[in-house]
């Protein structure tokens, strides 16, 4: 007998047909002779329809009472889930975060788990119930309900499947899986049958949108196996688990692609020693992040020097200003902005005992003639910053090139 | 300084617009040197579409989930209140059932408070802030979600005013406060300054829905003055205390009337000893609630006795069966029912000191030549059965013959 932890998402709950569904799974599961937990999501439009309620009574809602709104639409459909199981003929017990409980910091909108406590979940499976459990909401030290951030449920789910030592923590979507690149872009893309929590980290940073990074996070922290799979079919999906063999011969696990990032050109700084940290720090303290950096080595007897870096469009806006100000004190010839690039990035744990995968992807992108802006690596990943109109041609050139299209991954 | 409760129900928090008024108000309120605590229902309509939405996934929902959902009506409204607060410029917190916290027994649906702990809303209004309670719910011993039923707010409202001592508890309605009687049926019908507890409970249970009467019990019980007035203007309404001298010379307070009950004739009974015990006795069995009770005298050499009684329409096909069987039992030749009738009612404190009012009832009935057909009395009321065709008629002649047109109540 298996402890399972369940997560449905808000499409997967977006009516009362799927929420019947929803208890049929949870009740075939438990009949298997597993223990089930469930959590859900707010019913899909449910939490923007109270957001948008807050934001007609007041432009900047104070967080608390944001989160006091927002949390209502996890309560609705635990109760609403654990009727269907009723009407199913299963017995279920909804559970909210303060009565779990959920212990959060005091971070609203956006606060983390501290503990969970898992005597009620035990007490509730031990009599032949199912949990359902509220996801993205929790309540802190004082008792006030906090929530986790958009995507918080996968984060519960997990938590909770860490918390109770639950055998599997299943992520119901409304996708297969995680798949090797955006299908939408690259028709050959295909279902990753397993992947290790570090790929699944760069994938889901990179615009990979299954499950929530901060989830996949606690899942590596606490070894808990994680199958990412479909609500509306059976079909097995994606297992993001620890590293083992088979995933280390893999060498590029999926081919991502973001396009929210801008590109800043800072030409002609003085190049003296501590200038480009002045200029990063300045930005740092600022909040402002930034991704890719690169500078050019001076060539010659120049002593100016380029520099080169990523940050969020949203964030543009607001840090214009700060890189005007900081680019003219350091003696900017020109500052350029370029909002038209993509990075495109290839993950895969392989990477680390294979050479050469980074010059082979250069090779690839040549091939095709696009040109490279920018790169920057890690240990099981390579991005390329280029023009937003080769996304479409770099991913499927990349995605061919390292063989993900075909059934076995290039070596 | 005073500390000063005020509820207001859904109509009065039924849009964004009329929750900005409320804040407003309370803000008013606490700049005139009052603390302030506020009890919300949930917006109109909302309570009725959850109740909806479980009803779509199971026909008889199971109450304890129920409730979870059913509480997020008056969680939304309590933040989005506070929030209102904020925007016009005030302090508040919203504070809900179980972080007040109000702790009720475990009847889901229908639970009743047994204790609130003043120490949360006391710490809230001391900051300056404006202490906003969602009304209807509560938490029990288990932590689980409890609801009051409906109209729970006033509840809700009146013992957290007797909890922290407060001075008033104002209840904000669509309704300028507790008339003379229904102005819909009378239009000389007048607004009552002051009514003891005493009166407001039986026009309360008599179809003047303006409190709800556990509000009222728990008012007297605790000797909170409560004060029933326009959430949509700023005219005094109706003032509910405890007795004084003012108030026990009015006679009649008010003339009530309510058409939700039907009369039974059980004719031809067995006349002996008994009988009429093992009736109501085997109704009481089934859990159907009698009203009024009249048997007739038995009269000449007849062995035969007639029993009419009232009971709530909604019971009546329920109760059906049992009657016919019971009646069969005892030997009843036959058994009418009838709907169409009205039970008209005058309740005042006055009655208690002043003889000959019921009299005086039957005597204006007359005059109209309206036919009573069964008649029950307390000692601040007297009630009268009579055809529903006659409802304006009598509550006019009643109302105009008890002085209650005029400025001042008849001796």
């Amino acid at each position: 007998m298996a402890l399972v932890v369940q997560k449905f998402g808000g499409t997967s709950v977006g009516s009362v047909e799927r929420i019947r569904n929803v208890a049929k799974r949870a009740i075939a599961t438990q009949k298997e002779g597993n223990d089930v937990v469930v959590i859900v999501s707010a019913m899909s439009g449910e939490t923007n329809r109270l957001l948008k309620l807050a934001h007609e009574v007041i432009a900047i809602p104070e967080a608390r009472e944001m989160d006091v709104i927002a949390a209502t639409g996890e309560q609705v459909t635990s109760a609403l889930l654990s009727l269907a199981i009723h009407a199913e003929g299963g017995q279920a017990r909804s559970l909210l975060g303060h009565q779990v409980k959920i212990l959060t910091d005091g971070a609203f909108s956006k606060a983390r788990i501290k503990t969970i406590e898992g005597s009620k979940i035990f007490s509730t499976v031990k009599k032949g119930q199912i949990a359902v459990v509220a996801g993205f909401q929790g309540v802190d030290e004082h008792g006030d309900i906090t929530t986790l951030g958009r995507g918080g449920s996968d984060t519960t789910a997990v938590a909770v499947a860490a918390a109770i030592g639950a055998d599997a923590c299943e992520i119901y979507t409304d996708v297969d899986g995680v798949y090797t690149t955006d299908p939408n872009v690259c028709p050959s893309a295909r279902k990753i049958s397993k992947i290790s929590y570090e790929e699944m980290l760069e994938l889901a940073s990179l615009g990979a949108k299954v499950l929530q990074i901060r989830s996949v996070e606690i899942a590596m922290k606490y070894g808990v196996p994680v199958h990412v799979r479909s609500s509306f079919n059976d079909s097995p999906g994606t297992w993001v688990t620890g590293e083992d063999k088979s995933l280390e011969d893999v060498v590029v696990a999926g081919v991502a692609y973001d396009k929210s990032e801008a590109r800043v050109n800072v030409i002609g700084l003085h190049d003296k020693p501590g200038v480009v940290a002045d200029l990063f720090s300045s930005l740092a303290e600022k909040n402002v992040s930034v991704d890719m950096i690169i500078q050019n080595a001076t060539t010659g007897a120049s002593d100016r020097a380029d520099v080169t870096f990523t940050l969020a469009t949203t964030d543009l806006v607001r840090a214009k200003p700060f890189i005007e100000e900081v680019g003219k004190r350091l003696g900017a010839q020109e500052i350029r902005y370029d909002q038209d690039v993509v990075k495109v990035s290839i993950v895969g744990l392989g990477m680390r005992s294979h050479a050469g995968i980074a010059a082979r992807m250069f090779r690839i992108l040549a091939a095709e003639n696009i040109n490279i802006q920018a790169i920057s690596t890690s240990e099981i990943k390579v991005s390329c910053l280029v023009h937003e109109k080769y996304t479409e041609l770099a991913v499927r050139a990349l995605h061919d090139g390292f063989g993900l299209s075909e059934d076995k991954s290039a070596k």
